[in-house]
């Protein structure tokens, strides 16, 4: 566990001797007294700059530099500095150390959600249980088993604007599921079953296309397939592994995720041709948007009245 | 209580004798046998051409076409026709007769909203009276007294698209308001009383926007200034007759008012500075949304599988 | 083998006795004489109206309305007409037939490659068995074993705008390819066999969005799930039931079906990140394009000197 | 009435002690000796930087930088600096003071119109003295009072791209008058007086849009509602006081000022539907662009050719 | 001197015998008594229909067909007719005669300028011999020589839209002169012989772009590359001619009329980079939006209160 | 011919005696000791920073400053600095010196193409002695004589984005024909002569749109007049020199080079009319696109594994 976090660190020269994240890596380059190289490092209170200082010693240097990744763990022994900026760190090869760690507390590093994960995936089966139509049942049952559950409730709902934390992913399908509910008591023409299905797998492609580890990142695959076809894969694949599953029902759970974005433009190769569907999109559309302008309003300068993006103001914050 | 409406017309020669709608007039021109006019006449049923035959009474006949506007209720004595395509009308001048009434139901006219009108205003009085917000609550029992209530529950949320009909606005507000509720439970850091409010006034205007009268229909005051300024209008009025309003919650609920349709080019002056503006807007989107798509879906042919637009699918049908 | 083409008819009263597609059916509807219906049917050389005039004879007449369905064949007993406009049909219950027909040469209605088929479907076989990287080569084998060269060969590769015909994505993609070996030559940084590989399976998934009987249709899957992700499905398939394929080698293929369309807002879920993939999307907008406008200029009336629209000249035709 | 003027200031050491404004503030920090914070302070030759250095005195740096806000003017007493860049100033805690004042000249601050502001007074009010039509005539002279005169004609036309200047907006708002007079002349079917009008009060809701102060800064109001709603509501207001004033006028003078940003994504909440409101918006749209360009030209480093933009050319300099 | 003017034909059966000019035709076809053809006639009052009945004389109906152009003036003998929709005609093979004709009024096909174009004429050129910069003066004066100034004074200023009859480009060109003078007024900072000079010669194009006989159209060359290529040759031209002509002045003139459109996505190759380039493309945009809307208005239904396009209204009529 | 290069600079202090372009300057400004300036320099191989510290010699420095023009080169002696970043220059007014020459090689310090410049050459020429149409081949004979082909050769075809380096335009224009010989068999509807005419006159304009000195800079006829509008009057003036070149082709072939930028708002002020002028434009952007990416992927960091562009993946560098 974690004792010191970035955010605490307020003057030069304090003792840093604690596991940091490693965010970026610049390359190693040379100074007046030899060779050094710069890290960000992160804690899920926030990130600050790293100075390694090597001396002579320029191929020791490189070979520290080699020996942990970005997203990996390291243990940092140095000190605070404040040379431009906020207080940063740094190591001298001599009196201090870097070493990557394998055993760690996801907690530490990454921002998690602030609900209680237990509660939430009690809460989700519970709705699965509930659905009415059996083909949609025996199909989300099939996939959320509890291995996948595992992933699925430790993963986020996207890199950055919303959601961007541990358990996001479920926080905003939970969310959203009853918004839906209200949806279908005021428009009770909606197909509830498909419309909560909707809900529940529409990002499914996330738990793949984003790695959490230290923070959120983007995976091979998922830049080069994105979340949206990953999702598509991984149900139609679940659906074919089912005997029976309706055709047309197959068709309308996968447009129900292709779809999902509303417009070709904002990455959805069809666009919606349900009303579940466009439903979907609007329930998705709203519970991020308002999730996003709230962290915004979380994170901003508490000491300013509006926030500004370019000169104009995009929120108020009093 | 009209007996005859225009969905029921079946065949020629039959005769034609109760009130309808007139929806659009075409100036009088000649035919072999002298002078004519057609009109397209409505009722909620539907719409059909009328010819008018005045043989050479000219000045007659113009006469008679100048004695009614479009959205008055004429009396027509005629009988049905099939002269290319449906079902339509035709009266004669010597045989028949067309005559502006005043007095009808409304209801024979215009599509009204399905759900109970007395249930929705109790309902809507019942969520002002909770509303927690002292300053927010004397406001909108200020602006919705009784005779304001009596406007307002029979106004159109919009003349095409959605919620087109007789109390079509109370029933989109008091949809909107039951899903900022379950928006605020999931949300809430949410100022639940400004959001209420905002559903409640977001399109005040309308009731001046739209007359509704026989149909749907434009005020010269509406295409002028629009029911987003109108809107504002009527509710900086009243909060400057209230002593004491807080001139912060002031800005707040004018600006839920003109940022409510979330960007510039979709005719909002400011685009929305508080998360309870954005929340209204995606909610006013979903529900308008939502119901645009069930009542396009409503009215399409049953047989075909796909709503085209354009040659393109967009809605499944089936 | 059809006899009669409806190029051909030139006059009324012309006997009628062949069989035609059924491209679009109206309803039945009245007539002074009783019940009625049109339709629109079609072979290669074009389409043409025909009327269905069942007298008193309603029941008879819903009945042979109902016994075929668009994109069947019927043989259609009656005369030309030409009431209103190019010289149309006409069918009287008593005199005439309709009647749905099972067997018929697909042939005498679609439209058809000019091409030599059996000749593309050998280039195209000689091509991947010269593609040098093994699984590229063992992955495009495995698909395109006979069964799927039968239909891959008759597809079409638009239902409009550019090889709207049978046998025009072979025919496309062979061109397609052609391009891409110059490419190549005067690019040799990019690896060629990707390239052959992405303009191969880029439009793979057309073969089940269109549905090609005697005409170019969207299948229901087609509509809600798109040949994008169609194609995604069955190369991802294909991948996996092959051992030992490279896992990133298996993220750029899929990749290039899915960034051909070049940008999200022309339906591509993920944009080109590889050389390949724009060059892929640029040649395939090249042939297309090209195909396009020489197909509108072979369609155009050949007396006009500018093809308009909307008031404005879109290609000139001398 | 100031001496010292920032652009006047040419190298390091130089004695300053006159009065600046503040245009903006950064929270104080650590130094190596203890605390300090940096301004940006102002007159209306340019901007620099400031540091105040308070050494180990942190509570009495705090409360120096708490004594003053953003748009105060306070009185300077340090010395010139060039620490990186331009001439900057510095301020010790023990040689140095800094210390907000009330009384002071706007001129010195604020750019101001480099017209005659009396003059120009004078001719605006000699313009409404001329209007023809009544109803128009006594609305002007009712809003444009003396005190309202003066509040007007020290307004700027925007805080930034033209006119962004005391008494820019009468400036702005008198070229648009002349261009107005001239283009009735050419287009004599237009209604002059409405036009002239419409000029006038087009932006009037900058008055209390715009603080205009040291500089040019947006009111809470000004950021809510927008200049096009408070102007509405100013000169609705005006006329709702007159008695039996024509309603169709009302509505036309509103829509002048509803719709002079043209089109909806430029903020307007309707678009033009008079030829006035047409020719108002091309009016301003003329004035304000050519003056822009020609406040760059007046901006741009004269050793230039070509000012750029992103790597692109926008104005010609020589 | 035509004396038949088709806006006064009002019933069928009328005696027609005079000369019309031809808008649009359409190939011969089959009825049932042989072949006929239908024409749009037009003169400057407005157009109508022409149906020609050849009987059984297929051949000489083609003849006549082809002996006359869209363009040409033809002299027609026939009778009114009202055949569905207002007031057309029809020419009998036996008893009347179609024929094209050499000698007309271009006044009585086209619609000219109201303003006295021998008046304009003299303005120009005053404006011309008051310019002070003698480069562009004897520019102009080489270009607007007295062959040259017959086309240009018969020149529309569009196809459609606005200035859209013949003496349209002087008109506007001189009021867009007017403007500018004022414009310069009120912003001396501008080079106002430019501007003067951008005045005239922006469109100059259109002379040789449009062909103005009895209709306004577009010519070969006119389609193929554009007035504003077209102008640029003509004064690129004209300025390579002269002698001694400055370098960095010919660059600003082209520059002028290559940019006037103001934006790429308008048709120009290139963007405004001149305070005088920028005023010109806003007094164009201005002087031409307001004609457009005041013939929009002229040209109305005078009984209709709003022009509605796509069922929004555009314009207000009262 | 250079030994220095700014790639091999490692260490400060290093000896610097060659020669360098100037790249961009920066007015002199006051330092600590007295005046300084600093330059960007440039070779093939990159570009640094450049800072002359001129002492208390205020006027010499000054004249130094003034001895060069960007585009110039430079004698430099001096030696390396590392004051923050990369290696970069000082040169002292008493120890170094800057002196501006006129003798150099080009090669030295504008990237050039790496392919055979005088085998392209013949290989144009050959090209264009195969054209069969007489009147096309005598056009490209007569515009590219000896004298132009030498500026034609060392052309660039962009300022940067695709082949923005010496010879650059005829190595994309060889490309672009071999990929047109490709399309016409393909579709040999096409003119042939017609397209590969295309591609050699497309871009003529850049020959004089771009100065190529030491650095691709734009002409100030560049700026105002674009290279679509100055390859036009090029080949316009060559066929005008011409005796009896048809009138239509003539339109054709300026077409071409109007309209490849295939839209409005990519510059071209026609869009293409003809086929032959869709696959110019598209056979251009097919090039310029793969080019375009090949740069990007030589030039990249190749430790990255994506090159990022606003925080999202452009294209994968594995």
């Amino acid at each position: 566990m974690k004792k010191q976090f970035i955010v605490d660190f307020k003057k030069r020269d304090e003792i840093v001797d604690d596991l940091f994240a490693v965010k970026n890596k610049e390359s190693p380059r040379s100074y007046k007294n030899g060779t050094m190289f710069t890290l960000t490092v992160s804690d899920k209170t926030g990130e600050t700059m790293l100075n390694f200082f090597g001396g002579d010693k320029k191929t020791e240097t490189y070979a520290i530099y080699s020996s942990f990744e970005v997203q990996d763990v390291i243990h940092i022994k140095g000190k605070t500095d404040d040379y431009r900026g906020p207080i940063s760190m740094s190591v001298n090869m001599d009196s201090g150390q870097i070493k990557k760690v394998d055993e760690f507390n996801m907690e530490d590093f990454m921002p998690m959600t602030k609900k209680d994960v237990i509660k939430m995936k009690e809460d989700f089966m519970s709705i699965i249980s509930q659905v009415g139509n059996v083909d949609i049942k025996r199909l989300l049952l099939h996939i959320f088993d509890e291995n996948f559950m595992k992933e699925y409730s430790k993963a986020a709902a996207a890199s950055s604007n919303h959601h961007n934390f541990g358990g996001g992913l479920l926080e905003h399908v939970l969310s959203m599921i009853r918004i839906a509910e209200r949806v279908v008591e005021m428009h009770p023409e909606l197909d509830k079953d498909l419309l909560i299905a909707g809900c529940i797998v529409h990002d499914i492609g996330k738990v793949k296309e984003l790695k959490v580890k230290t923070a959120i990142d983007y995976t091979t695959e998922g830049h080069f397939i994105g979340h949206i076809s990953m999702g598509q894969k991984i149900v139609t694949d679940a659906i074919e592994s089912l005997e029976n599953f309706p055709e047309l029902l197959k068709y309308k759970i996968i447009h129900m995720i292709l779809s999902h974005h509303g417009q070709k433009d904002w990455g959805s190769p069809v666009e919606p041709l349900l009303p579940e569907a466009v439903a979907l999109h609007h329930i998705d559309n709203l519970d991020s948007k308002i999730q996003n302008i709230l962290q915004q309003k979380e994170k901003a300068d508490k000491s300013d009245k509006w926030l500004m993006n370019r000169g104009w103001p995009t929120l108020y914050l009093d």
